[in-house]
C-alpha cells in the first residue's frame, strides 16, 4: 500500500490532498497520513502545504522499490557492495547478482587502495559474473565493463565522454567513473569475478586533495539524476557487452573500445618497475595497450603491471 | 601433562610400568592411567601389559601437538583445507599460515573436481601466501610447489618420484600427490594465494576407480609414515623454493623443474578446445609447456588452458 501511495505522489504533478489521496485508495486519511511520514523516514522529500496537501520533490532515493532489475541484493549500507558480492559468490549466488547499497562505509579503489565516494551521492553497485575463463583473461572483462557504463554514461548525460585505459571513464583529465574487478580462481579456472563500479553521480563538491581529478555527472552537465536510472541503464549495457564478450571475447570490441580510449594516439608514460614513454596505439585483443616508443619498437603493456600517467592530454 | 606422558612413552622403548612413570612425573597412579586413557581417546594406540605396563605402538597422529611447524591452523576435520585458508584469508590472515586437518569432508580438486583422500591416511594442508603478483603470474607458484613437494617425497621415499606437467607428483604413471592452487586477485594485483596439497601418505586399498592411476608413499615403499613428519618436510621445502621463487621467479627454477618433469622430451597430447601433438621440451620461464609439432612449429600452452593426457610414458 505504501508503493501506491508513492506511486500517485509521483504522478501528481502538483500538489495532491490526503482527502483525495485517501479517496484514491480507499484508506482513512489518518492511514493516508501515517504513509506520508513513513516515506519521509525513508528519504523521500515530501512537501505538505495547509489547504493545498502533498507533494514529492524529486529526489535521488536509492532502494529496492527503485530498482527494476530483478536480481538485486539491496541494503542501505554496506562495507563495500564487492565485499558483499565476493561473500555472496562464494556462498554460492548465480551468475547476474547484483549487489547495491546506498551508502559505503569502506569503498574500496584498485590496488587495494581506499575509494571515497560521496555517500548518498555515488551509485556504488557490483555485479557478479561467472564466466568460464582461465584468470589471466579476466582482464579483458575489465575492458569490456568500460566500454559498457561509458555507453550508458554517454546515453545518460550526452557528454562526449572517453576511457583512460584500461577503465577510468573521464571527461578532460577528471574522473567521473572508477572500476574494481576481483575474481576468484584456480590457476586453470575462474570460480567467479565481480565486477565493481562507482560513478560519481550528484556529487556537488569534492575534496580539495581530489577537485582537479574528480568530477560528477552533475558538475558536467548541471542535472541531478537517479541514480536507479543510471543503474538500470548501466545493467542494460553491461548486459549486451557481456553478451558480445561470452560470444567472442574482444574480437568484436577492440575497435569500439580504441574508439573510445583517450589515450590513443597521444603520448603515454607508463608507471610500473620501468618507466615507458611512447604514443599508445591502442588495445589488441589481450586487452593490453601497445605503445609505440621514440626508437620505433612496439610494446605491449598488460592492464595489471603498469598504469598510465595523465590521459594523453598533457 | 599429558604431554610429557606422551613423550615418556615415545621416548621408552620397552613396555615402562604405571609406576615408574608415576615416580618420574611426581603423579598418582590413577593421574598417569587418566592420562594414558586421555591420549587412547586422542588416538594413539597404547598398549598396556598386566605386568609390564604401557607401550606406545607408533602410529600415524595428526594434531597440533605433532606438527613442529609454528604458525598452524589445525582443526581434526574440515570441509577442505583450502575452504578454511580462502575464509581465514579473507579475514586478515597472515603470509605463511598453514591449514591442517585429519579429515576432509569435502576436499576439492582441480577445476571443481571433488577430490577423495582417504581419510585419516591422506595429508591435506594449505599454505597461505600473499606474493606481490599480478594473478596471471601465479600459475608459476604452481611449478614452484611441484619442485617443492616433488623435493619432499622424494627425501621422504627415497624414490625417484617425478612431476607431470604442470603439478601432479607421479610414480610410473601413478599419482601420489596433487596441488590445487587458489587465488583472490584484482586484474592488477593479487590478494592471496591459497596452495593446496594433498599427498597419499599411508593408503593401502584404492576404489577401483582410482587404482589404476593412483598410489601413496606406503604402496611405494612399504613403510607408514608420520604424516606430521611429511608435513614438516613439506614445509621446509616450500620455505626454500618460496624465498627463491619471491627473488628470481621461475629464472633459477626452470632448469630445476625440467630436470623433474616426466614429460620433457616425450610424446604429450594436450586436452583443451583443440588437441596439439608432439614433443614436450619443458617449460619456459613463464611455467607454460613448450611443444614441438609434427611440422617442426614450438607451440607454448600455459597451465590454466590445456592438460596433457598420460604421463609422456605411453
Amino acid at each position: 500500500m505504501i508503493n501506491k501511495v508513492l506511486n500517485i505522489l509521483k504522478e501528481s504533478k502538483d500538489y495532491i490532498s490526503g482527502e483525495d489521496m485517501a479517496q484514491n485508495l480507499s484508506l482513512s486519511r489518518t492511514a493516508v497520513w501515517k504513509y506520508i511520514n513513513k516515506l519521509k523516514k525513508n528519504g523521500y522529500d515530501i512537501v505538505s502545504v495547509t489547504g493545498k496537501g502533498y507533494k514529492l520533490i524529486e529526489n535521488d532515493i536509492l532502494n529496492e522499490n527503485e530498482i527494476t532489475y530483478p536480481h538485486i541484493y539491496f541494503k542501505e549500507e554496506m562495507t563495500s557492495t564487492n565485499n558483499v558480492a565476493k561473500e555472496l559468490a562464494s556462498k554460492g549466488a548465480q551468475e547476474g547478482l547484483v549487489v547495491v547499497c546506498d551508502k559505503q562505509s569502506e569503498g574500496k579503489g584498485r590496488l587495494g587502495r581506499s575509494w571515497e565516494g560521496d555517500n548518498g551521492k555515488t551509485l556504488c553497485f557490483s555485479v557478479l559474473l561467472r564466466p568460464k575463463l582461465p584468470p589471466h583473461k579476466v582482464s579483458k572483462i575489465t575492458i569490456m565493463a568500460g566500454i559498457a557504463v561509458l555507453e550508458a554514461l554517454r546515453e545518460i548525460t550526452g557528454c562526449p565522454l572517453f576511457i583512460k585505459w584500461p577503465n577510468d571513464i573521464v571527461y578532460e583529465g577528471k574522473k567521473v567513473c572508477g572500476i574494481l574487478t576481483e575474481m576468484s580462481a584456480e590457476v586453470d579456472n575462474t570460480e567467479y569475478v565481480v565486477l565493481g563500479v562507482g560513478i560519481n553521480v550528484n556529487t556537488d563538491i569534492f575534496p580539495k586533495n581530489i577537485k582537479e581529478i574528480a568530477t560528477s555527472l552533475y558538475i558536467l552537465t548541471g542535472e541531478k539524476y537517479k541514480r536507479a536510472n543510471v543503474l538500470d541503464t548501466a545493467l542494460k549495457y553491461i548486459k549486451k557487452y557481456y553478451d558480445i564478450f561470452i560470444d567472442s571475447e574482444l574480437k568484436n570490441l577492440k575497435e569500439v573500445y580504441n574508439s573510445y580510449c583517450i589515450n590513443k594516439d597521444k603520448a603515454v608514460e607508463t608507471m610500473g618497475k620501468s618507466t615507458i614513454y611512447g604514443i599508445a596505439l591502442g588495445i589488441n585483443e589481450e586487452g593490453s595497450l601497445e605503445i609505440k616508443t621514440e626508437d620505433g619498437k612496439i610494446v605491449t603493456v598488460m592492464s595489471g603491471e603498469v598504469s598510465l600517467r595523465g590521459d594523453g592530454t598533457y
